[in-house]
């Protein structure tokens, strides 16, 4: 069989695959994993080589951005080829490209659906999904920018929450702190003045979404600015109206001040 | 060890559900599923069953609503409980309620991620995912709204793409056709005349995300009135301003025709 599956490999470590996704791999001819455009902080390669009794060739962005894309398509139309991405594979865009060059080459696709980073921060908040407004990625301070300030802006206007991710650097293991980003756009805050994000904005920080012991915490920014998540990856939400059932879930799941509960329309 | 765990079964069949996900329910010492937030069009109980070794308690909306939240407590305070959940646990808000009762009751919880459908779709759809404004659901016509129109409105108003999930009684069976939602919004468009939902603008029909034949139809609102996408279940995306790559993915994985090259911006 000639084609190209792409397989999320969901969140957190080597059993955030999917059964399905599992199934696939091990009745691949070739494997390859990209390993860059998020963090899976529990992962292990030898581990999941084991669990799919398979060899698993890593690609980085440059190789598949220049290169490899043909060393996989070149796979795919000698066999069947799998493409491991963290998360839900078409989440981050980086992949399409390799899709649409797939298709137009006579390469039938297919996409196995992993658990992604967006909704598994939303699940745990407790927030109401169709509440988001546009997501938004905080930078990391030398690509400074006012975007997110915007976004979350837009967002308010409509009473909607902004989920923020956090600019990350996988294979450099760098990420951008809760604390960074919020100081970024108080920065942002003090040059506008449009009384946005401001210390009393009410912000949730979320750290390892997915892992089996994620941090949560609610509280005005003024509170959250010295605030410990431990280790990474982070994000953020900047909350717009909040219902009285979504306040209560900040004060259950996020250790939010009870005092929250005259926040909520 | 006495704890809840809510375990996402991800999308279609019975191994939509993660790795991981499936040993904690192996491990479990009740396992609850319910199957009334949305439909998985290839789930099979018993081949579940059968995978996971375990007896499973099928709860529906009333007995959760009313009393089976009791019942699920009460088993997580006597040993491991698990209760899966189609998608991603609280994709659906209805199960919050049940997660914070536990919490106050001194039942400790965790989440199991599983793949959502929301991400399944804007990962099918190719459409860049940072684009998508707030989510809305489309009411069967008994319960006619404007608030989906609405929302597309105030998305566009800022060049955003609106996925539309279309309502659906899972137990009974009955989904919202993806013609019928286009006709509402037509209808809405007639009374309205603000120029959002017209028979030239762009849509894009999806049906069966998740599964291994989803259809995924980009065309003119009017081409697609009478368009046939199989089985259900159905969601609709209405995109905002398009970017060339974005109408890349749509000629290749939609059948979206190449004159959708002169409306990317």
């Amino acid at each position: 069989m000639k084609e190209l599956v792409f397989v999320g490999l969901g969140l957190n470590d080597d059993k955030g695959i999917s059964v399905k996704g599992l199934e696939e791999t091990k009745t691949a001819d070739t494997v390859f994993m990209e390993n860059y455009t998020s963090r899976m902080p529990d992962f292990s390669l030898q581990r999941f080589e084991k669990l799919c009794n398979r060899k698993v060739q890593l690609v980085g962005r440059r190789e598949l951005e220049e290169e490899s894309g043909n060393q996989i398509l070149q796979a795919a139309k000698n066999g069947k080829t799998v493409f491991l991405v963290p998360g839900d594979p078409f989440i981050a865009t980086t992949h399409v490209t390799l899709r649409i060059d797939a298709e137009k080459q006579g390469v039938s696709t297919r996409i196995v659906h992993g658990a992604s980073i967006i909704s598994a921060i939303i699940s745990l908040s407790g927030l109401h999904n169709y509440k988001f407004g546009k997501t938004v990625t905080v930078p990391f301070p030398e690509n400074f920018s006012e975007t997110p300030y915007n976004v979350i802006s837009q967002n308010k206007t409509y009473g909607l929450h902004t989920l923020c991710l956090l600019d990350l650097k996988a294979t450099e293991n760098e990420f951008l702190s809760i604390n960074q980003a919020l100081k970024m756009l108080l920065e942002i805050e003090e040059k506008n003045k449009k009384g946005i994000v401001t210390a009393d904005t009410v912000a949730l920080g979320v750290a390892r979404a997915g892992s089996d012991n994620p941090t949560l915490k609610a509280n005005f920014v003024k509170n959250l600015l010295n605030s410990d998540f431990g280790p990474p990856p982070y994000s953020l939400i900047v909350p717009g109206d909040l219902h009285f059932m979504e306040v209560d879930a900040l004060i259950a799941f996020a250790e939010a001040p009870l005092e929250f509960r005259r926040l909520s329309k």
